[in-house]
C-alpha cells in the first residue's frame, strides 16, 4: 500500500501546497456551514460541488458526475492532477473512487469534514459506490496520498455530530484495548475537543490494522467490521446516519458476545458501567428491531447482499471477548435474525 | 504487479478448472460464430452476454450492466468469485474493469477471442471505459490472474481478421528489434497460423515492457503507444477497427520519424522493402487524412482529450530510430496537425 501522509493542522492549507494541478471536489453544504471554507474554496479555479449522501454514491448517477469532472480536467495533465476531496464519508467514498479510476488513477487528497470521516472513512483506502439498494457493491482500494485533518473545519460542526463519530473511536479502542481503551473509558463527555485529542491515536490504531491486510485478502482487516454487519442493516432499513447505526450495531454485537458466552458477564458489566457506554444506549433502540416477518425478510435480503459473505448464507461476524480481543466467527444469516428477535424480545419485556 | 499465468491450449478448458465460483461474461456473437463455444458456454450456470464494441464501454450504459452482473453474483462469495471474460478488446476492457471494481476486486480470467486481443489487450492489465466521445477516460490497472489462449477459438475467426491483429505483433517486433523483427521481416504471408506461431513471443515482448512500468509511472511503458496517438484519432473519427487504425498510425509514425531525421532514409527503405510492410499500406490512406480546417479542428479536439498529454497542448509521441530503438519526444498537438497536412499533401501529389 502507498504511504499515506497525515497532517494535523489548525486551519485550511494553502491551495498551491496541494499539488501542481488541483481539482476540488466538495460537499456544497460547507459553503453555507463554514465561512472559512467558503473563502478558501474561492481560491480554486477548478471545482465540482456535490450533495453529500447515499444518492451521491448511486451508480446510476455516476456517468453524469464523471462526465462533468472529465470536462473540468480538460487541459490538465493526468500525471500532475490531484483531486482534493473535502466532505464526509459519502463524499470521500465517491471522490476516492473517481480518483482511483480517472485516467486509471490520479493523485488523491482527503480533507474530511465530519468526525466520522476524520476518524474512519478517510483512512484505509476504501472507496465505494452503491448499486441499487445494496451499499458499497463496487469500489477500489486507493489510499489517499495525503489526508489533512483541519481542526477549524471539524470544530465548525454542531456538537451533536460528535456522537456520530464517537462510535468509530470506541470501536478502535475496543479492538485495540490497552491504554487507548483505558483512557477513553475514563472520559466523561463526548465532544469535539475530546475527539480532536484522540484523533491521532484512533487513526493510528485503524491504520495498524489496515496495514496487516490492506486489500482484505487475509481476513485480518475484517475486525474493523465490528458493529457493521447489523449496523448496515439498520442504516439501510431505517435510513439512519452511519455513525448512529454503527453504535447500535456495536451494542448488538456486545450483547450477542455475552449471549454466546464469548464475553463473560463480568467483562460485559465492566464495559456497561463506564461513563461513555451510555452513548451507545438509546430509548429508541427497541423501535429499530422487530420480530415481524416482513421486516425480518427485508433484513435477510440486506444481509444477503452484504459483500462480506463467506458463502451463500454465511457471514463472518465480529464478536468481542474483551477490549483488545476481537473474535471472528462464521454465523449464518438466520443465526443473526434469531438473535435480532431475541434482543427485541429482551428489550420489549425487560 | 500480480503474476499473470499464460496458457496456450488447443481447445476450451473445462469450466470447473476455472475457479470455484465462476461467472462467464462473453461476446454474444460467439454463440453464432463458434459451435464449440456454444457448446462450452452451456456448461456455465451464471453468465452475462454482451454486444462487443465501443458502446459496451460507454459509461452511460455501465449502471445497467453492473446491476445485472451483481444480481447474477447473488449468493456467491466475492472471495471465491472469478469472472471468466471471453471476447475481443472491448469485452476484455469492460470485463476487466468490472472485475477490478466488483466488491473492490474479484478474480479475473481472460480468454481472448480475437487476434488483436490475444496479441495485445488481454495482457498488461489495462481496463477501460469511455466517457462521451473520449476513449478510455476511466479504468484501472488489473492484470488477469490467468489468460488462456485457445487456438480453436482464435482460428475460428475469418482470415481477414488476422490483418487487424498483425499490427500489434509488428509493433512489438519494431519496439523489440532483434530476432523477433528479423524472423518477422522474412515472413511472406499474414494468416492465423502465422500469428499463432508468434503469439508466445509477442506476448512475452509486451509483458517485458509492461513489467518495467506496470502502472505507467516512469513513462517506460509509454513506448507501447507507438502508432496509437494518430491511430486513435483515425479510429474515433472514421470509426475504423482499432487494429486497422493502429496500422495507419504506425505508418504515420514511421514517415514522421523519417521527416524529423530520427530514422535514416536507409533504415526507412529497409523496413519498407520487407514483404510484410505491404500490410501497412493501403490505397484508402489518403482518404483518412485531410488538410481541411473542420477536420483538423476535430482531430485537434480528439488529440486534446487523449489521456497521454504531458501538459495542455503537449503529447509524448513515440518515434522509431530503427527496430529495437523507439524514441519518445514531446511534441505539440499543432506539430501533429502540421505533419498530418504534410503527409496528406505528399500522398495526394506524389
Amino acid at each position: 500500500m502507498k504511504k499515506n501522509q497525515l497532517l494535523f493542522i489548525q486551519d485550511f492549507p494553502k491551495p498551491q501546497d496541494l499539488g501542481e494541478e488541483r481539482v476540488l471536489i466538495y460537499d456544497q453544504v460547507l459553503i453555507k456551514k463554514s465561512l472559512s471554507f467558503k473563502k478558501w474554496q474561492s481560491q480554486f479555479d477548478k471545482k465540482y460541488a456535490v450533495t453529500a449522501g447515499e444518492s451521491l454514491k448511486a451508480v446510476e448517477h455516476f456517468p453524469k458526475h464523471i462526465s462533468k469532472i472529465i470536462d473540468l480536467c480538460q487541459n490538465t495533465s493526468s500525471r500532475k492532477l490531484t483531486l482534493v476531496v473535502v466532505g464526509g464519508g459519502s463524499v470521500g467514498d465517491f471522490g476516492g473512487f473517481v480518483a482511483s479510476i480517472l485516467k486509471r488513477g490520479v493523485g488523491l487528497m482527503h480533507i474530511p469534514s465530519t468526525w466520522l470521516s476524520a476518524l474512519d472513512s478517510a483512512h484505509g483506502g476504501k472507496t465505494a459506490l452503491n448499486v441499487g439498494k445494496a451499499k458499497n457493491q463496487i469500489g477500489t482500494f486507493y489510499p489517499a496520498g495525503k489526508t489533512i485533518l483541519v481542526k477549524s473545519l471539524l470544530m465548525s460542526q454542531p456538537e451533536s455530530r460528535a456522537f456520530e463519530g464517537f462510535g468509530e473511536l470506541l470501536k478502535i479502542a475496543w479492538l485495540q484495548g490497552g491504554t487507548l481503551w483505558k483512557d477513553l473509558s475514563s472520559e466523561k463527555e463526548v465532544d469535539g475537543n475530546m475527539l480532536w485529542r484522540y484523533l491521532p491515536r484512533a487513526i493510528d490504531g485503524k491504520l495498524k490494522i489496515v496495514a496487516q491486510d490492506p486489500e482484505e485478502k487475509s481476513g485480518l482487516r475484517h475486525i474493523l467490521n465490528f458493529g457493521h454487519t447489523v449496523g448496515h442493516i439498520l442504516e439501510s432499513y431505517h435510513q439512519l446516519p452511519h455513525g448512529i447505526a454503527i453504535n447500535y450495531g456495536m451494542d448488538f454485537a456486545l450483547k450477542w458476545s455475552l449471549e454466546r458466552k464469548i464475553m463473560s458477564p463480568a467483562e460485559f458489566e465492566k464495559i456497561q458501567s463506564t461513563a461513555i457506554a451510555v452513548y451507545l444506549l438509546s430509548p429508541v433502540r427497541d423501535e429499530l428491531f422487530s420480530a415481524k416477518a416482513p421486516v425480518l425478510k427485508d433484513f435477510r435480503q440486506l444481509l444477503l447482499s452484504d459483500k462480506k459473505k463467506t458463502s451463500s448464507t454465511k457471514v463472518r461476524f465480529v464478536f468481542l471477548k474483551s477490549p483488545g480481543k476481537p473474535v471472528i466467527q462464521e454465523v449464518s444469516v438466520d443465526d443473526i435474525l434469531v438473535e435480532i428477535c431475541r434482543q427485541f424480545e429482551e428489550d420489549t419485556y425487560e
